[in-house]
Order: C-alpha cells, then sequence, then structure tokens
C-alpha cells in the first residue's frame, strides 16, 4: 500500500561523483528530501520530483530529525519513489539509522544506495592513499562532535591508535582536537592534511602539523572539511617542490 | 608528450555503483588494467579500450606491483586514456600507492577517481549504519594481513578502541582475527556481521558473535568479504524476526 523510501547517498560534492544506481533513483522520484550540501546539479537529476529542503545544521537536532522521519512516512504513504538525498554515504556519518528506524517501525520499505564519502574523495583529490603497504593498515574515521546529553565517547584514543585518522565534522573544533590527541601521545609533528569542499571547484587543501592545527580555525573555512591525520602524510609535507605530482597538487593549493 | 593515467574505483561489485564520473572515463579509455574482482559489465563500459588482466592475488605481491608500475607507465607513453581500474575505492586497501609514486617519480600524469567502498556497500544491504548517535561516532577500517617482509601492527587494538570495526581481507584469518580482538578485551558476545560479495546478487551475510568468528571458515566464502563488529549490530542479532526491515533482510540470507 506504500511506496519505497531510498536513502541515497549523494557523494562527496561534485555532482558526477554520484553513483550510476543514485542517478537512476533520481531519475524515477516522485519526491526528494535533501540535505544543505546537496549540489544544485545532483538535484537536478530528479526532474519530475518535488524537491524539499531538510538541511538542518548543528542545534535542535532531534526534534528535526523527528519531523523528517514522519515527513519521509507520509510521503510514502501517498508516492511511490520517495529519496532521502544525504551528503556523502548515508550510513558514515549519515544519521541514517534514525530514520531506518523510523522507517522500520512505521512497516515502509526502504532501501540504501550507498555513496562515495569525503574521505575518499579527499584522499583521491591529493593523491595520498589512506593505507600504505608497510606504514599504514588501519584508518579510524571519526568525529569529535558530541549530541545534546551525550557523553564525549573514546573518539581520541581510536585516533591515536590507527595508522591513519580521519576527522569529520572537525575543523570548528580544531583546537580541541589538537590537544586531545597530543594527550593521547599523538607527536606533535604528526602530518596533518585539511580538505575543504573535498571534489569541489572551490576545493582548498592545506598542510599543517598537528602542532598547527589549532590554526585551522583561522582559515576561515566555510564548507565541510575532512581532517586526515598520520605518517602516510608525511613526504607530503617533506618533500614539496620535489615530488612532482603528489607535491604539486598540495603546493597549488596552500 | 605521455598521456594521463586514471586510478579508478570500480566501487564495490555490482556494476550501477561505480560512479558517472569513473563510467565516463571507462568510455574514453584507450588501454583498461583490471583487477580480478572487477565485474564484467564495468569493464565492458571501456568499449573502446584493449582490456588487460592484472589481477593479482596473494603472494608474490612486489613482482607484480612493479610489473603493473612499468606497463602503467609504458601505456601513458603510447595512448591517451590509461585505466587503473581497481575493485571498491583506490585509496582503501587499494595499493594505490606504489601505483602513484611510480607515477609521479616517472613524471606521469595521474587522478584517482573515487569509488564506493565494500564496508559501505556492506552496510546499505543489511540496513545498519556504522556509525549511530549514542552508539558509535568511530569507525575503524583494517586489515590483519600482513605482507612479506611486514611487522604485524596494531590492528587488533585500534579495533578494539573503535565504537565498530570493520575487516578487510580477514575472511581466510578469522580463527587470529577472533583470537586478538578477545586477547584486546572485546567482549566475546560482540555481534559481528560478515557480508560476502557485497552489492552483488549472490551476496550473502552471516550473524554471529565475536566468539563464533572463526566459524566463518566452515562457511565456504569464496567473494571477498567484509568482516563488521560492534554495538551497532546488537539488535540485529538481538531482534530477528521482531524488526521487519532490518531483521528480515539479514534473516533471508543466513
Amino acid at each position: 500500500m506504500t511506496g519505497k523510501v531510498y536513502l541515497v547517498g549523494a557523494g562527496p560534492g561534485a555532482p558526477d561523483l554520484i553513483t550510476v544506481r543514485a542517478a537512476n533513483v533520481l531519475r524515477r522520484a516522485n519526491i526528494v528530501f535533501y540535505d544543505a550540501l546537496v549540489h544544485p546539479e545532483t538535484l537536478a537529476l530528479a526532474e519530475h520530483a518535488e524537491h524539499v529542503a531538510v538541511g538542518k545544521r548543528s542545534g535542535r537536532h532531534s526534534t528535526a530529525q523527528r519531523f523528517i522521519n514522519k515527513r519521509l512516512i507520509d510521503a510514502a504513504r501517498k508516492h511511490d519513489v520517495v529519496v532521502r538525498l544525504k551528503g556523502g554515504d548515508p550510513m558514515l556519518f549519515g544519521r541514517a539509522h534514525e530514520e531506518l528506524s523510523a522507517l522500520a517501525d512505521a512497516g515502509v520499505d526502504f532501501e540504501v544506495v550507498p555513496g562515495v564519502t569525503a574521505a575518499l574523495a579527499a584522499s583521491a583529490e591529493i593523491g595520498v592513499s589512506l593505507t600504505r603497504r608497510g606504514v599504514a593498515r588501519s584508518v579510524a574515521f571519526l568525529t569529535p562532535r558530541v549530541g545534546v546529553g551525550e557523553k564525549p565517547n573514546e573518539w581520541a584514543r581510536t585516533a591515536a591508535s590507527a595508522d591513519t585518522a580521519v576527522i569529520y565534522m572537525g575543523a570548528g573544533q580544531a583546537d580541541m582536537i589538537a590537544a586531545a590527541l597530543l594527550r593521547e601521545g599523538v607527536a606533535a609533528d604528526t602530518p596533518v592534511v585539511v580538505v575543504e569542499n573535498a571534489s569541489l571547484t572551490q576545493s582548498r587543501r592545506f598542510r599543517l602539523t598537528l602542532r598547527e592545527l589549532p590554526a585551522v580555525t583561522d582559515l576561515g573555512l566555510e564548507g565541510p572539511a575532512t581532517i586526515l591525520l598520520g605518517d602516510v602524510y608525511t613526504e607530503v609535507a617533506a618533500d614539496v617542490g620535489e615530488r612532482s605530482a603528489i607535491a604539486a597538487r598540495l603546493d597549488r593549493s596552500a
């Protein structure tokens, strides 16, 4: 009796970094509920659909989330193809759990279409792999952001333990992040790369060390930023001007 | 004077989980060097290109890698668009570093096109998010596979520290993985989900606990498998038959 809700990853930003499946679902959509960070060209793929902005920024999260859940369920009672379009991938820092649980409880069928997450686009852009034989075999993806009523967790210990750490939604808390990682024993000269607006033409990339990470707050970042940290970024920091391709990419943007 | 080499992520397996950009690059390709796990339909997108299999399995890695590096450089001296097509994403357990370094040293221009990595496809398939507010704010991606001449690293500590752990290329070493995680203090009843051939029609999913993980070797897995571990999978294990959508998906495949 009801339609189906598709949780769709829009990818990291560039419209052509969406998957073919996601693009096809958008073309069939009757209604699309989209986040603030979705590119207009991506949204335009849903040419037959009603477009509803449900972007939410920090604060007042749970009320907004319950409202979105309700709208998805209501829409599935009226339409065949309902799309919930999220930046990146829905299952990694995408708050999919709340929406999927609400849909399951309401008996609404759903399907998740994965996407390219920001860290992979950032890595592609700077030309440095998150993993490397003999150097990095573990990568921690984490966010230090703590919601209302939540306890801070052990994210800094996990980041310190991993060979490479990727921090989402952390640029606004760079001071706190640097202090927490230093306290966990991460070396002050550990190389850090910050990528803002990965995959978009207005992307910017910055090379730092952990000691310098608090300076990120002075960079005037406005788009979503990914903080990459670990020894795989060592030669990027050390060899600028020598290693042609990798270094040049970072140099241009610094 | 030379062409450009594109390191392209083919995505997790299903041909329509490739990005639009990757599909477009394949359509323009003159020659494609592809891994064993790439789907034939994905390869078929490169309809004007010569197709060269360079899939390598464990063992004899470094010789094979040097040979691939050389072939990429040689190809870039003959062709405009050279594609190195890899399963998943090139920058996460994709051995991109060796190839990118060789290309940079040879002065060959390159570009990386990111892809959907297996863990995200596995999460989409089982309908369980890797992160969850109040439960999981850190995710470790790791592999316990140790190359010739490499020291084992602290992967088990990182996995134990993270809220959710994702283990790539681990199904063949399930005994060792379970023992190492138990030794790090991970609870024996921690829920585990194993997804084989994520996103493909022949995908299989298994619900276990960490204690039961060694049984994975009896499952006769032949395709690539992702091991997911953490409290986000608790209700999946506990509520089968009750929570309709999520539970039913797993139940069908168990």
